[in-house]
């Protein structure tokens, strides 16, 4: 299994007293402490049998879904049970589980071997994964992390655009398992929370583009209409004033500059659940009446999931069968693949955290601003949880 | 007055037979003939007692507010006569009149001045000014415009970013006035319909954040919030894919960009009028939760208009008024100067006339999709409007 590398570290015995660093710095004495670079998502079921865990961990989580907490276990419950069974059919439908954990565990590895030869002064670099609602959850990765002997961690987003109700619901969550798990502070934490234009993620998403595009004929291939298509936002965490509308346009904007607009594209947004209303347009609704007009006006359509880096069931099962295999003019549509295993974007990332293990920085210069605007019941407090907090055994 | 140059131009004697252009591209024979640059925008009154005739086109403007065609002119009259005295009162308020059309006639004037000099096998390049709804209207501009001599106009919008309801309603203004004024087409039209990330624009806006943030305390400088503040759109806008959203995003992005995201920064939306929905976050209602906060939290907030470059009603009365001036926390509260003399924002939007003169592009690549996706009972023909469409003389 991924997720472990090959020989442990050295346990604590190594530390030495550090605290000759600032509130935003660590220094690094030794190199034989083991740096842990945690994947941070929402994950999805592995198997078609998780899909129960996976959407009870889903509804109870109060960040996402913020009702009473007293009676949210009870309806996370009913509604995990009510909607497994069309669930499961999904993942079924396309292969029988989420390729979430193993790209995600696979990207990770990836950047770590990359990151002990462009940072040697932090090396060894050990990969996790830590999922919201899917196995490893935050506190069975925690337990290893700990285990292994990793004294410095990095959280690093696998959402490259910052939401409070995804990545904020991850720190949320790490805090918890910080405070549970890790009281003595073995671990010191920081966070990448977001990188919406990081250039690997930019590159990887131009170059798969243009690949896909190539599947078009010449003659219209410059007219395709390149539909960006993202997770989308109930208006209520939209009007909390939240990061992630603002950062998607940006990869989007990046993406067509890299592409030199030659294509027309828009932005709309995707898996709206519930009466309440969502963030817009619709990309399914945008499609069908893009896809039914005039071939000479619209003569195809190019899907880009620009808010994942892996595929997922929004990718595999509501565009590819939702969106391309069930619509009438299927012969028009196409999806760009997902980064998966992209080099461009493993690479990208792996400098943007060699960069940051560099900098000292312990999290970005907007996540305060995204903590006092976001609505948490039981959210981080960043101060305690990112830094030095150890306790110095006397 | 601005927007008359000092000499006329050769009238249309020196036009020759120019057919030897493609759809996409225009060619220039003879440099007689004179260039007009049509700065487009809303407008604004420019004295109090323009404000019912302003209010009045507004209402009336069915691309603007789609109601039912035949009543609109009369729900208009009745909005407009309804709300002048408050808007007249709110004009009184910031100086007897909204400098809009100053500005917009100097922003024109010093365009066209460098560009005698930058493009000179285009020039002479004449300035002009339509507004959708206050003097001048395009018809008074259309006029002028055939009777000084202008054979090839750029219709520049002043809105940088695209809306199908700001700069989609002038453009089809425009193919209205084309029609009337001009059947026998002796100007050949095209369009810069947007400009979301002119590299003038981020500048001068990155200039003018840089010189207010100075006026912070130094030790909370990097703390403030850049609080920047877009007019807002109806979600019903919003859902039919229209690009303003993200290519406002896109704008901050690279505001950001340029001042290395040194501040904690959001983008809101201001102007919301009606009981219908419009794009949140509402910029009053994060600027009072916020400014409201322990001042270790949030010391200080800049407000940035970012989708207009002049003062307006809603920098000069909404913001400074409305959010700064009636707050109680109004000494943490300051504006970031709007763009209107900026010698960086001139010369970025000549910079962007010239290469578009040069390119000989009709339009952008994004236009035809904004026309698929826009709701219009009148809309412009693109193809008919851009273009060399002129009728020879036998």
């Amino acid at each position: 299994m991924l997720g472990i590398r090959s020989t442990n570290a050295s346990k604590s015995s190594t530390r030495v007293l550090r605290r000759c660093f600032s509130q935003s710095h660590i220094y690094y004495k030794s190199n034989k402490d083991a740096t842990g670079i945690v994947f941070m998502n929402m994950g999805g079921p592995s198997t078609v049998e998780e899909t129960h865990d996976f959407l009870y961990q889903l509804f109870a989580d109060n960040d996402l879904i913020p009702i009473n907490k007293r009676f949210q276990p009870l309806i996370a419950k009913y509604i995990a049970k009510f909607r497994t069974p069309k669930i499961e059919q999904q993942y079924r439908e396309i292969g029988g589980g989420s390729p979430i954990r193993k790209w995600s565990e696979y990207q990770s590895t990836r950047v770590c071997k990359i990151l002990d030869e462009i940072s040697p002064e932090t090396k060894p670099h050990y990969p996790y994964v830590a999922f919201r609602y899917a196995k490893p959850l935050t506190d069975e990765t925690y337990q290893k992390m700990l285990d292994d002997g990793v004294t410095r961690a990095v959280a690093l987003t696998q959402y490259q655009q910052f939401s409070y109700s995804t990545t904020g619901s991850s720190i949320n969550e790490l805090w918890r398992q910080v405070k549970k798990l890790d009281p003595n502070r073995s671990i010191v934490w920081s966070t990448i929370d977001r990188w919406p234009t990081n250039k690997g993620l930019v590159d990887a998403f131009a170059t798969n583009i243009t690949k896909k595009l190539k599947e078009f004929p010449e003659e219209i291939r410059d007219k395709v209409i390149i539909l960006f298509s993202s997770h989308s936002l109930p208006m209520d965490v939209v009007n909390t004033g939240d990061a992630y509308p603002a950062e998607v346009a940006s990869t989007v904007n990046q993406i067509m500059t890299k592409l030199k607009f030659k294509n027309p594209y828009r932005l709309t947004w995707q898996s709206q659940v519930g009466p309440k209303p969502w963030l817009g347009a619709q990309t399914l609704a945008i499609s069908q009446f893009l896809s039914g007009m005039d071939r000479t006006k619209v003569p195809g359509i190019c899907f880009v999931p620009v808010s994942f880096t892996t595929d997922h069931i929004e990718t595999l099962h509501e565009v590819d069968i939702g969106m391309i295999q069930e619509s009438d003019n299927r012969d028009i549509l196409k999806r760009c693949d997902s980064l998966n295993g992209s080099e461009l974007l493993i690479s990208g990332m792996a400098e943007m955290v060699k960069n940051h293990l560099k900098s000292g920085q312990l999290y970005s210069k907007q996540l305060p601003l995204d903590y006092l605007l976001g609505k948490s019941s039981d959210p981080a407090n960043l101060e305690q949880l990112f830094g030095d907090h150890r306790k110095i055994k006397s």
